[in-house]
């Protein structure tokens, strides 16, 4: 009986109130302030550089911030009656994500036994759960907040262990994270999605799809993302020209790949009309694309080059791509993460790997680069597939085929949904107003 | 007759236009920008120090500025019928507000006989608004513009006089002023509720609700005062260290604090679902509770342990006392700003005692702070109370029962609400569409 | 045949690729990122100032960047069925004007041969776009994506030959644009509705209107307009003490003007009820009209004084000023930017002349400054005619007078405006929850 199957009201508190339990002791045991003391020898100016640097990153952290909670929260409101969980279930996990991600991220590098947090840290936490919400993405209406916040929990595991891996013992360059996050969700997401397969869901579904509103909500995440990709691909980069370039670089890429999303959706479209699909999702493929050699001496018409294709692969694929994946390898990618993160990622990874061939950054080598790929790749599918097979254990409360794509399987909707009920068998108008 | 008693044209416009006729005036006689030159001695170094601190406040002002506009604003948007005012009064409320409260702040302590405005005195007066929107919520839907100007006129004057005491003479510690805003805006404006009692409206209202789209609206307002509060509790930190644990201590609080409202909010409801009035408020206790000692040594464990009880306690209330409090007590609290800045003002009032007493910041003492709480719920009761009574006035349109939670009584209101009563009548569906 | 007139496929897909292919090129051949090496003699120190100021900038120009993406792209979704548009192309136009402006505004002062882009000239590429989104206003609903490219590449380019002459060569100061951007893009705007007047719509359109969430989309238009102009206004001001006040006087201003507003709209409706389109727009005014002296001595009761103005004038401009301008001049100012950024430009451009002339900022002609809005009014008038008979050329999609206002004949249209169609004929209810 699914009434009782997707009961949260133990499962869910009690999974939730563990994590945060745990992670409060292990902040107990672990985490302090880095005050900047053990910053270099001469304590006094260190401090102060520390302190100035600290402060000046607040903005920028407050920019991936909104990215993280708006962003990737709203973007995932275009569904006619899910909203509540893009938005809400968004927050939840972004909210234990960054707890965790913060933990596991630095616990290679701890002083005296302690992890230190700076602003710095807290957005690479905020960049860590990046992967699940794009992950999220890829599952998004046919999973219960229990699966999520298990996803969530060894998503992250398993991307502080292969950014550690790439960022850190293969000093692979990944500034914007096209390869470490995005590519790395999107595939991670898209493994779970293929695991949790819905055949029941093969000639798709009354919900999956928006209304005139809900696109509109969906909008605010796709311009609030587009505005501020110009932060997440300079958040972490070197101060001074990198971070200017990086900054630059992802402000035209995405202008360009504005311009090739749009035309591309008109000219797919038998009658050339734009789709909001396109819209809201190949329009940032270019900061995805950009992010890996953001940073690096690629000039603004290179930034373009790259946003411009990733535009056009990215429109392409959800026309024609996402169908395939759905009926030929029974992916069911909710959002398309694989045309928004996915492609762009890997096409972002090549492009980083091109340029370190050119020499557009010191110290940087293809071959690496090439690694750092394939092994975010390669963690993202496998740590996906198993991932999967945990969350698909029938215990998590996931949601019968009928109920998916429905916020008021889990959430109090409000009780318009009855009326509108009551309207269709007692043909009662009077509550049409509400409807305002 | 409700159309003539409610009719604003006048009333409502010559108050506000005097009202912002005696500021201009004031402003013309005791307001001047700060130049930083009346800071120290040494006038050149001063002032460069003034300038580059000021311009490294901007960011924050603006983060502080959009809590106040679009974070209380669309918070609570939750109303079906009631989203203009929410927004529209929030902002004409605020902005005679930050113009009233920078004029009483300041008349303390001014410098040959003017005040000389700063970054730093806007953030303040965006702060003092905080209060009148608090308590906002609690007679929202309820009161008349005419009503609520008076009422923001009256709030801030006894709002700058609490500050003025706590903060200046007692020098007690509230950062984040969980105290000094939140505790005060609530009970200030429960008091106001409890006078403004409408036994018309005990068993509710039609309107008294959300609609799927409006919980949406309030959640922009939610996920935007959670993303920004740290910079919230930080703005007027001390530089330094102090500054960076504010940061820091609030967004451990408020993720921790996230985690504690949806376990809570599941675990209330009896189908373990997850219920909005929750989420948009509950996950925002943290911020409120760790106001206080939010620049103090607490370190980020004790941060997230004030976030979890801040959590749970204000789910709990909105979920058991909310309802007690209106049948019991006569105090229509209609956004429940009672769980959201009532108790978590207490709870963070109550954990600077503590952190005071642990001797967790220097030359706080927890006697001071106890009278810095003790003040902030004094003034907010009595002042409340008074503010009630003449607001109760049967002059300033206030709305009849049956027009409450209602914009159409205060504004003009797109014509598809009449499209649907003559739908109703005439059974005429042609203009559905406009609904899309 | 309409659909097929209308059929943007080849006409849009092919524009805008061959706009994005040419300015790609452009890039290629003049575009580099400023290093900041250029600058002053001594390389190292200049830097260093140069890489500290450029990092300081970003916080102001992710502000504006919300403004021009957010502000104005929301600010059009109050009509009912053209939210889509209002967004999507808003985005487009922004994307694509922000690249040609940024070339376009650089072209004149080049270092061998080469634009040295930076953050500062990123913002100005951003005003640049500003332009184009007021005119977009003016003629909302109206006109197709393609007339929409075309009246970008050709306003921007008037737009900076028009900046070019006015701040550089005759000096004019106008640092928050009221005359260069606001007024400009207006009366721009004005001359091109001019002359695509369609009489068809002279008694209205059922479209041409607001439901209630559109209404609400609209104020986080107005909201983040409101919130982030001291940012808009002091932008590219002179650091220190001009910047500071810039931001100051643009604060007091605005929220004098949402006062005034308020006030004006109430006492106009013969109900004294609030009129959104009043609070949506006319609160902005402010904003508007303090541009061009924001940096100058006026003090905040000055720039008081100057919001009060403009939000009477642009309130009862709306009231009874825009209904004469379409049925005696026929100039169909769908979004009202005669009131929001015609007059209050104009009056930002006299206070401008006045404050000049009463010594507010050294080395400012009152002479010079009444030429710089001359110019500006008169190649926007006369660049706008030009424009508008090119859009008129009926090869450019231009929507047939009953399909204006309606995103379905450009956009791919969630079903539910179907499945409403079909319950007209069918009386098929089912749906109705998707409606939601």
């Amino acid at each position: 009986m699914p009434s009782y199957a997707t009961n949260m009201r133990l499962k869910f508190s009690i999974l939730a109130l563990t994590l945060e339990a745990v992670t409060i002791v292990l902040y107990a045991l672990l985490v302090v302030y880095d005050t900047g003391d053990a910053h270099g020898h001469d304590g006094n100016v260190e401090k102060q550089l520390f302190l100035i640097n600290s402060v000046s990153m607040c903005p920028v952290f407050q920019d991936v911030h909104v990215m993280i909670f708006i962003g990737f929260g709203f973007l995932m409101t275009f569904l006619k009656r899910y909203g509540f969980s893009s938005v809400g279930i968004n927050l939840l996990l972004a909210a234990f994500g960054l707890q965790w991600g913060l933990l596991l991220q630095n616990i290679w590098h701890m002083h005296d036994g302690k992890i230190r947090v700076s602003i710095e840290k807290m957005i690479n936490a905020d960049f860590s759960t990046a992967t699940v919400l794009i992950s999220f993405g890829a599952v998004l209406g046919k999973t219960s907040p229990v699966q999520l916040l298990i996803m969530t929990l060894l998503e992250i595991t398993i991307f502080c262990i292969n950014e550690h891996l790439v960022v850190e013992i293969l000093n692979v360059s990944d500034v914007g994270a096209s390869m470490t996050i995005h590519a790395f969700g999107a595939y991670f997401g898209l493994a779970v999605a293929r695991v949790l397969y819905r055949p029941g869901l093969r000639n798709g579904h009354e919900n999956e799809g928006s209304v005139y509103h809900s696109d509109l909500f969906a909008m605010i995440g796709t311009v609030y993302l587009w505005m501020f990709w110009p932060s997440f691909n300079s958040a972490i980069a070197e101060p001074g020209d990198p971070q200017l370039r990086a900054v630059i670089n992802t402000y035209f890429s995405l202008a360009a790949c504005a311009l090739a999303a749009y035309a591309t959706s008109s000219l797919v479209e038998k009658k050339g009309k734009l789709d909001m699909v396109h819209i809201q999702n190949a329009t940032l493929a270019g900061g995805v694309a950009v992010g890996t050699c953001a940073d690096m001496d690629i000039q603004p018409f290179g930034a373009m080059a790259i946003g411009i294709t990733a535009g056009v692969i990215s429109t392409v694929g959800f026309k024609f791509l996402t169908p395939i994946l759905a009926s030929k390898l029974g992916i069911q990618d909710t959002c398309g993460v694989h045309n928004l993160h996915g492609m762009p990622g890997i096409l972002g990874g090549l492009a980083g790997i091109l340029a370190a061939a050119l020499g557009k950054k010191d110290g940087v080598s293809p071959g690496y680069q090439a690694c750092g790929l394939a092994s975010s790749l390669g963690f993202a599918l496998v740590g996906g597939l198993i991932t999967g097979l945990i969350m698909k254990i029938p215990f998590w409360g996931q949601p019968p085929d009928q109920n998916c794509f429905d916020d008021s399987i889990f959430w109090e909707v409000p009780e318009e949904e009855e009326e509108n009920e009551e309207r269709l068998t007692h043909g009662d108008y009077s509550k049409n107003k509400t409807e305002a």
